[in-house]
């Protein structure tokens, strides 16, 4: 295990029905809130008139972005900049998913940056004063209540950026399930692949003596292999809303991660599908993780993913290297049994065109060529996008 | 899953070699530092020394306590406060286990408390202020490195009680594994034991869809389960000491625990033992519990002890309530493997003379007669000690 810092202080307000403590969180910080939402499934399920009462009860000044984009961008963070700066915003309250929160953290963070926001995220790196941000939770999936990171996109020069913020964690995430009843079948088996995503960057990993992480990452694999299925078939199901959503935030929550690198490959390469192609970021997770699995399995990278198959899939095989391809198609037949789409074509990718430019850009713009559980070059990430173009068989 | 609160801002620095992060970390709170510890192991691995010489060089004002015992006393508690106030402390670092940090904790509460420190002990539950605690551990067992409690005893009136305060959380802790290669093998396994403890009272619960605490749980229980036998064989075996130092403080943080109430029923009987014999925590919750699941086993529990049975030690055995009992009997024999004495006349209780009266403080000084997943009465844990006279098989 390798030396770790391990600090999350967001005040984690979990479960049903507990919006009565907003004005207790909001009032520590000012009255005047930037209030930051999406296309409006926040009105559809009632949230937005709740949320509008109580904060004109409380007294509060409400600012409103709304309509931040999947893949959010950069022009609706200088917009919330602007808004920030012209009313002197107290606290700014992020009422959405992974987008809405990643969004309105670089707004918290901009607010107080002399250069433009996009320079911020180029940056890579924020160490300065942000705004404080509270959060509710629609969707779960990008873990984002409760971490440090952002992600925001830039078409004008086809990027994708990660930025890590010391300050732009979350001060508070109000996670309630009931608000990702309505979420639909397509958004919710996306957002169990990112969950899953997430774990797998950080379980496959050659860092020895890391069993309290890797056996973390296993349960919480578990749980939403378990639970999936299950707010699939029954969308109002609160405990199988409750374990995805508590899942999603301990996911990337630094838990599973802490004390070694992690893999953090198929995330680069689905920056870049989504970059060009603009498809849904755990769809694409979804689609190229067994491809890359299958791609890096060998004699140094066996282990870890024989241990995969055996303790995430309970694959009982002898042979370690069937036992490994076994787990591989587990985690493609448990995709294709819940109806994710799993090539390319199936999501509206039918050309290999772009895959050297997408290729070199997700080699240049992280560290997969590096990587320590299995590097990649731009012909490897060029043959994973390849075997993600017609049906798989690992075994 | 129930409703909870999840907000633990404690700054854990894991690893090898941090002190030199020490300086920046106390400077924040001032220079004025009350040093606790207990009964001079720090100074036999020369922790004691390069922390003096840490903390000179940094300009601090150094006002020490120690001495502070296993099961640490309300009268060590008087003895910090009354120092705090006469040097005017601004930050308490304790260097040891749990003793010396649970004592530490309620120091600083205490500082600020206009009654005797006891009187807040008997509060049970503190909401005032308190000095800023800084934490090294250097024992892997009761995980109050990461949490809001502490437990102090008092002789003269034979009570054990525990603590829970708003402000008592540390604001950092140093865990560096290396701390505990010297710890005994007898003190290894007692830690061990407590971890595993904490877990299994979360875990034995009856609330429904907990699947993420579930799965955490047992993860972190295969992981002690791994872990202990290789630290007792190489005392200086980092990666085992480091699984076992961040299980012990994960363990009792609240992610186990969360969403649910948990059985909390070993620990008060185990109080009692520990107040009328001063018999070593850790072993006496391995002695209490495989008797006290075997005892609440019935139609109600079998469920989630079978799944303990499977889940964290590989039964496969078909019929629900044989493998419920071979997991009882796994977790005997694992501790009877591992060496620990496991009856009470082993630890020196030879008489059930005070069987009732223990049982009946256990009773009235917890919740356990109400417990949600197995009431117990004073006749139960009567029982329950009685079980504990003899070697037992289960299956």
């Amino acid at each position: 295990m390798e030396n770790f810092n391990f600090y999350v202080p967001t005040d984690v307000r979990f479960g049903k029905d507990r919006l009565g403590e907003l004005p207790e969180v909001l009032n520590e910080f000012g009255k005047r809130v930037l209030l930051v939402y999406g296309g409006g499934s926040i009105k559809r399920i009632g949230l937005y008139d709740k949320l509008m009462t109580i904060l004109k009860d409380n007294g509060n000044e409400v600012f409103e972005l709304s309509g931040i984009d999947p893949n959010p961008r950069i022009e609706s963070v200088r917009e919330g900049v602007a808004l920030c700066r012209e009313h002197q915003v107290d606290v700014v309250l992020a009422v959405g998913g992974g987008s809405v929160i990643d969004c309105s953290k670089v707004i918290c963070g901009a607010t107080f940056y002399e250069k433009d926001a996009w320079d911020l995220v180029l940056s890579r790196n924020y160490a300065g004063p942000a705004l404080p941000l509270v959060t509710i939770l629609t969707l779960s999936a990008t873990g984002t209540e409760m971490n440090r990171n952002a992600v925001i996109s830039n078409l004008k020069t086809r990027q994708k950026l990660g930025i890590y913020g010391k300050n732009l964690l979350p001060k508070a995430s109000f996670l309630d399930p009931q608000n990702t009843y309505t979420v639909s079948q397509y958004q919710t088996l996306a957002g169990s692949a990112d969950i899953l995503s997430h774990l797998m960057e950080q379980y496959f990993d050659l860092t020895p003596g890391t069993e309290v992480q890797d056996s973390i990452a296993e349960a919480l694999m578990k749980t939403v292999i378990q639970c999936l299925p299950v707010a699939l078939k029954e969308p109002d199901n609160y405990d199988a809303r409750a374990n995805l959503m508590w899942a999603s935030t301990l996911a990337l929550n630094g838990l599973p991660g802490t004390g070694r690198k992690g893999a953090w490959s198929c995330h680069p390469m689905e920056h870049e599908l989504s970059a060009f192609y603009d498809i849904t970021h755990g769809i694409g997770l979804a689609i190229l993780t067994p491809r890359w699995l299958d791609h890096v399995l060998n004699e140094k990278t066996l282990p870890k993913i024989e241990r995969f198959a055996r303790n995430v899939w309970g694959i009982t095989e002898k042979d370690a290297m069937t036992a490994a391809k076994m787990g591989i198609q587990a985690l493609y037949d448990f995709f294709v049994l819940n109806g994710v789409p799993m090539t390319l074509p199936a999501v509206g990718i039918n050309s290999e065109g772009e895959f050297e430019a997408m290729a070199r850009q997700a080699v240049d713009h992280s560290t997969i060529a590096t990587a320590a559980f299995s590097p990649l070059n731009v012909e490897d990430v060029v043959a994973i996008y390849q075997a993600c173009m017609k049906d798989s068989h690992f075994i």
